[in-house]
């Protein structure tokens, strides 16, 4: 198979953070993703690569966008695909989590992504299963193909070594931004994250990132913000006096975009809240990636998949 | 491509209403329609001529029927197709309607098949969106794809030009009598609207057409009736007295077959409600056409996408 | 096609119900099944027998694993899928059960996988529709793939006839309970059917099998015991004390197991409840067969959808 010819690194049989990856794993997952984007703009339709394989979207969280994603991609290599959520699953009828992931598993799937509101929900899966497993956001702990996409969208821009990225909002309960500084910090970038001191753990330095309160301050030394989304559905604590104060101190807006250096990267994991993160004509502006972003999503899962389905089917011919 | 090359008239990038199609246009798709339906009776099972292109379905309404039915056109002409609904997508979470089109368009979409409450949200989209929109059902505007099916279950009957179609029961709330209504009289045929005064709105004749309250007046006249459903799930006011009456005035029983004109040809966009539009006995009878209609909107629904999947591959390839 | 030529039993049109079938039948559709598993062993990822088949899950009970078995097993012999719910379908709009059934058929359906809480449901669409019919649960009647899994199941370990199988639980109300029987029955077991009395109707015994209440009593002399589901969801009535006590009656333990003859064969159609038909110890041990009879769900529902699109071709080809 030419793809696996041309990509002999292996990034083991699950994918479940960023944290355990090297630099050379995760430029290898770039990489072809990058050769899936060149192969679809040459105007390849469809590929066979995956043929035979099952991937099943095990999402115990509600998530159209980032199912969507993983179910293009999967089809788009050529896998087939099934989708399961938790309402009106075994779940409800008192099964186990780890029942139904191998109940799953029995029925001949190979490729397991997962998501769950507890951090470590896709390991302890992966602990029980011979099916590979994708950690499609676990809680606040990691959430890899979005860091993975957010990275290919900059290094399509700018080199990653010695690029100063700001991750702004809010910081504490984001699996993005645990992701994206794991990433970023790995392939040589310097990382500024930048919010409300409420949403910004102390112990976060300790990770090798600097800690920030004024978006202003810093500005004029990033190349690169990627405006974590604020999450109105998960926030139960009063974090931030409010929405108004939030985009006032940390939304981007045209006249922000004036004040920093030429050529600022603004990226931001959709669902995007307009007038909130981010005004819409920073949104729809030349500065914003945002769209790039959720294309590169496509590919970065083409190569994630592609790459736990070679370990399996080595996996399942050495048995 | 042997369809594009039998099909050389152009319906544009979008298909948002029978209203700004010309009946060369309108024809088009109905021949192509029956050029899927023959090679189906034929025994082709699986076309290859959508392979590549994917289609979304955006559905902000529920709707199993129509939903399914692009679902089976589209994947019968080798198109994949992937489902969003409303609940549980990132319009839950404070993202914009159009924001969410984008999002889908960024994954790869090349059609968007769109249902909405309200009368212009597809044009909105394509106005947006690159991908081609096809218009589903946008709250009383219009559901271009049903009066096509509606047309083309009449044209295996009877010539268009010059027969007479009574559309029966709510107008006012209808996109299917709407949309019936701009194909019929673009393709010669008479068109009486008929049901109870509050229902049949005043200025419905500037459209071209009769407007008639008596159903047994106008009876002996028609070739063909077609029954709007009432629509209970909508009726928030009282617009008719009582469903017992509006069956007693509107409903089709065999004794008003009688008394109708030979061959008359009995429609129903359903799901139907037996007893209330027509009675069992008629829903069963030879007169029916309604699970034709159903047969013959997976052959236009085919047609539809063909053509869009034509204009959609031209403009990616000029690109 | 090869599979046609191996296979020359029918099972005819609908797959209803384990009690019409004959003892032949029921070997046919094992053997079928083990053939499939054994083209899968060898490595033959995707089929391509059912090209151009649309099946459709039309489920009016939820259920996701057993929807997700059929819908695997039918895309990987090649064949199309389309699931329908209850919920948000034309049933909610006032549609009749047949309606939407003819509705479905009408779109080019050529199979309809359906479960309803009424038994009988699969008949009357069977009465109705030139689609084969397969029944996959039909309230307290039969759920025949069920039985020939957990058949096949025990088929791969021991020879059928002349063995004791004992079901567990709650005879009453499972449709589990009733198709095992048939297929044991005819296939030359005996078998036992054992639980609380409150759950073990009188009459069964006229069926052919034997009753106990007492699972320690019996546990000498059989060598299968299929724990059925205690299903909360569906016990209104109070027919056993407490759970505990059921789980302390009934329940597999690590203790029973040492009591039993030397490999029992445990079997249970999932989603079970770790703790109350048999204990984690049990479900995770050597003699449990459970993620068995998932996988084999997959080969055995392969072979019935394979059976009855045989038919269905037959029958569309002499139209």
């Amino acid at each position: 198979m030419t793809i696996a010819d041309a990509d002999p690194v292996s990034i083991g049989q699950h994918l479940l953070g960023i944290e355990e990856l090297s630099a050379e794993q995760i430029t290898s997952i770039l990489d072809l993703a990058e050769h899936y984007r060149e192969t679809t703009l040459r105007g390849a339709e469809k590929l066979d690569d995956l043929r035979g394989i099952v991937v099943a979207n095990l999402f115990f969280e509600p998530s159209t966008r980032t199912r969507t994603s993983f179910n293009l991609a999967a089809r788009r290599i050529g896998a087939d695909t099934v989708d399961f959520s938790a309402s009106g699953s075994s779940l409800s009828k008192g099964e186990t989590f780890v029942d139904t992931a191998l109940t799953i598993e029995a029925m001949g799937v190979d490729l397991v992504v997962c998501r769950h509101r507890s951090p470590g929900a896709p390991h302890m899966l992966a602990s029980h299963l011979k099916a590979g497993v994708l950690n499609a956001g676990d809680g606040t702990h990691e959430h890899p193909t979005q860091a993975l996409l957010d990275i290919l969208t900059i290094r399509q821009r700018r080199e990653i070594q010695g690029l100063t990225v700001a991750l702004v909002g809010d910081i504490r309960h984001s699996r993005v931004a645990r992701s994206n500084i794991h990433g970023l910090l790995k392939l040589g970038a310097r990382v500024i994250v930048c919010g409300p001191a409420t949403l910004i753990p102390r112990t976060i330095t300790q990770m090798g990132v600097e800690a920030a309160y004024d978006l202003d301050e810093i500005l004029p030394e990033v190349d690169c913000v990627n405006l974590l989304r604020v999450q109105f559905e998960r926030q139960r604590g009063a974090f931030f006096p409010s929405i108004e104060e939030y985009a006032h101190l940390f939304g981007m807006t045209a006249e922000r975009i004036q004040r920093a250096k030429d050529g600022l990267l603004v990226l931001a994991p959709g669902p995007i809240n307009r007038g909130v993160e981010l005004t819409p004509e920073v949104a729809d502006g030349p500065h914003s990636l945002i769209l790039n972003q959720v294309t590169n999503g496509l590919f970065v899962r083409m190569a994630c998949l592609s790459k736990l389905a070679q370990e399996r089917r080595r996996a399942r011919n050495s048995n």
